[in-house]
């Protein structure tokens, strides 16, 4: 077993000489701030690391907002104005010492500081696991320095083929927040269904949410919406809803007459076929449709990002697609919002200034992905990188067609979703036009979180550390003793990092690529 | 490992000697029938059987439906007017010959089947299980005569309290089959959710439906609800569709103003507390309101029972509740339905004659339940037995809290599952008056089917034992060389039952009560 084996790779790890830190009955953690803001954000922080490993050890770990225990052995949140970006983490035989400018930036540090300890601390306490009492929860000793590479690290969820429930949404907000991701995008609306409230269109969930690919409907009130949002900003991540235009909008049309060419509403849709659904570009209704769905979206959405779709809208000609993502990209910037766009969207050279493209063709670009891709750039965005072929986690596992879906490039494997370079993709998109890196999650064959976490892990994991790790060597910007991206050395720490869902009770692939410890 | 390991327990297995039947690349299932209507059933039985056994082995196993081939080694399945009730199967190295009076009595016969074979020849294909070429799939030689022992053996799946799929649902009923159930009783209304289409009150839906408990809501348009109905008939189970009046109301009175004592609506619920709703019984609004949903519910029903809840009615003084029942009964019965309700139903003495019972109070009867209870046989009906101690399998397993509740005296061991009779509950209530046994799961807690399959199992197999398998020695009318019913002996074949389960991705707890074989 590696001594330290943490997922996604921090910046810099070195190994310092004598003991680490063992936790105990006695110890306590401690939160200090330069203000009194920063130190209820640093206890807060310090409570969420206290509710992860008191169960199974059974220790009282207070939470000192005051600091004034600093000298006690025991874990010590620090934010400091002074501090680098990121955070550092420095584990003796002392106590274990976060130091970070920001909030975030300790929350950062606590998810390494969980793999640091034995998994099995995070084993839920029900009587179900056997507990030697002579269990030690020791660190090893270590100083660790670490900043993200990029700063959008998202998951998408798809919600809109199927329903997920509140609690479904939350456990994976927590299940991504370990990986350090710091993204949610929800795809709340697509061909099979809507699913959010919007109070101006009723019909919308009425009828637009009584259907799913898997058969059932269902929906998010506004008062949800705002439960997942506030829950993920819990754990530092941002919600990006996503309201698909103009196509993949069947849910809407069949809910609207007007909002359809013909002026016909289509019936509810329980398939699998993309490309056929598209709103009415020149029919007023429309117009106010977008206008009152983002209105109400933006009302509720505290992150500066909505995502508008923008992909797949084969039923319109590029002219007509273009003014339609035009106009709304504006409506969304009028909204206060940052839009974000599939990569389609870039066919449009009239784009509100900095919307977002987020790529989801291949590693090796085809037809028009890599100039629509840097259309954004042009207009003043920056990137998120999503190819579909290596980070589209509904794909097939290679060893088994349980569940997800095949057509991106065929299944993907562990290593595959571990070996590209997101500055590698698309020629003239370079590090600082990259706002980020995400990983989707169809679900026209997954039912509830279950399916989800088995088809997101353990690939989550190695699109994490290309969205955290440092730029790996050959990579412009790289660091001069940068390493190369190597499977080989992060198959080990990736064989850590499922032990610690297995303590979790997460769901993950027992993929043949995960090597034995 | 026991040669012959089947749940549940049938009637009578007789090894015989020889070898058994080995299922080759050249076998087919060949069906005969007295008439083509026979015979077309019989084949239907062949398909699914042969659906079953393809995938892994990857044998052609034709469905002949001629029974020409009735010489070559294979499977038959013979309906014959004359046969016992229930199935009889021969297994030798001739073959195997299920023979039943009726289609539902092979597909029963098909169940005990499958479960000669190896367990692994239910594993998917899908490259995630290891195939050694050299596997033979051999039945032990045995004689089995079989027939249940109750009429009515149901699975409750509350689908209120949280949201499942159409594929969920489809799966749980594939799930029960093997155990030999044919009632799938669908919890679909409460306090938390309005979970099916009624056209004639559309609000129930609109906003009775967008609750839950673990958030987001759901429900079930007519379409999906007759896709269920029709799957669970394809596996010889009839749906029981329940709508909980007059209490669990409070998805209902939300949507609409006039059902309430007062006449203002209520608020939406997420919470888990019972007893505290009640439709206003005195509104000619509540009386519309029942009449419409019977009407609509009857109409997409083809099963020959509706169940109208009547549980939990804390708000109404006894009168009041026994003449809402009473009539609420009327009604039911009005639509050409056999009425079912919880045992409290039974304090009305002007029920509905006929009307069924289900008894969920625990092993030993606390105040009023067993009079209530035996007021349905008193009013032509009978009963069925759902003590709550026992067959609750919401219940917490005694060595995990993990998912559940534990208020129905504690949690629920495997060996509690088993051990109890339904004609030792209620004094007065024999085996006649019983007309089966049935097993809910409440899901306040439970979120997705595997949520589900986590809590059920093992225990249902216990429960389906009961409801299935001859009344054991001591119980009046029991065979004169009928056996105790003993955990021990059970418990190894209940550790083969989880091996298929195993091969089939179905999900359960690992109890440690589950011997190892």
């Amino acid at each position: 077993m590696p001594n330290i084996a943490i997922v996604p790779a921090p910046a810099s790890v070195t190994e310092l000489p004598g003991d680490g830190f063992t936790l105990g009955a006695q110890s306590s953690i401690s939160a200090t701030g330069d203000s009194a803001e920063q130190l209820s954000a640093a206890a807060a922080v310090g409570e969420y690391l206290g509710e992860l490993l008191r169960p199974r050890t059974g220790f009282e770990l207070a939470v000192n907002p005051l600091g004034a225990d600093a000298a006690a052995p025991g874990i010590r949140l620090v934010i400091d104005d002074s501090a680098a970006p990121g955070y550092s983490l420095h584990a003796d035989a002392d106590g274990i010492t976060v130091t970070a400018a920001s909030a975030e930036g300790l929350f950062s540090g606590v998810q390494t500081l969980r793999q640091l300890f034995p998994a099995r601390i995070e084993a839920a306490l029900d009587g179900s696991t056997r507990v030697s009492d002579d269990v030690e929860w020791t660190t090893p000793a270590v100083q660790i320095e670490d900043a993200p590479r990029f700063a959008y690290r998202g998951a998408m969820l798809d919600v809109a083929r199927n329903v997920f429930s509140v609690a479904a949404v939350k456990r994976y907000i927590d299940d991504i927040a370990l990986l350090k991701l710091n993204v949610l995008h929800l795809h709340l609306t697509d061909d099979q269904g809507w699913r959010l409230q919007i109070d101006s269109w009723p019909r919308l969930t009425e009828i637009g949410a009584s259907t799913s690919v898997l058969g059932g409907g269902g929906f998010y009130t506004k008062a949800d919406y705002t439960e997942i949002v506030d829950y993920a900003a819990s754990r530092f991540i941002t919600l990006v809803p996503e309201i698909d235009l103009p196509g993949h909008t069947n849910a809407a049309l069949a809910s609207y007459p007007e909002l359809n060419i013909g002026g016909v509403a289509t019936e509810p849709y329980r398939g699998v076929e993309v490309g056929f659904s598209t709103v009415d570009t020149t029919a007023d209704a429309t117009w106010r449709f977008v206008e009152d769905v983002v209105r109400e979206l933006a009302e509720i959405t505290p992150g500066p990002y909505i995502h508008l779709g923008g992909d797949e809208s084969l039923q319109l000609s590029s002219a007509e697609f273009s003014a339609f993502v035009s106009r709304a990209s504006e409506i969304g910037a009028a909204s206060g919002k940052t839009v974000i766009g599939w990569h389609e969207m870039g066919q449009s050279r009239e784009l509100a200034p900095g919307t977002i493209g987020q790529y989801w063709d291949f590693v090796t670009p085809r037809a028009d992905a890599a100039p629509h891709t840097l259309s954004f750039v042009e207009q003043g965005g920056q990137v998120i990188m999503s190819p579909s072929d290596v980070s589209y986690l509904d794909m097939h596992y290679p060893d088994t067609d349980r569940l997800g879906q095949l057509w991106a490039d065929g299944p993907t494997s562990v290593e595959e979703a571990y070996s590209w370079e997101p500055t590698a993709i698309v020629t003239g998109l370079d590090e600082a036009a990259i706002l980020g890196v995400e990983a989707p999650v169809w679900t026209e064959t997954l039912d509830g979180i279950d399916d989800v976490e088995f088809m997101v892990f353990p690939r989550l994991a190695p699109i994490a550390e290309i969205a955290w790790s440092p730029a790996p060597a050959g990579v412009p910007g790289a660091a001069p003793d940068a390493a190369t991206r190597s499977f080989a050395e992060f198959s080990p720490r990736l064989a850590a990092f499922v032990e610690r869902l297995d303590a979790l009770g997460v769901r993950y692939h027992r993929s043949p690529e995960l090597s034995r410890r």
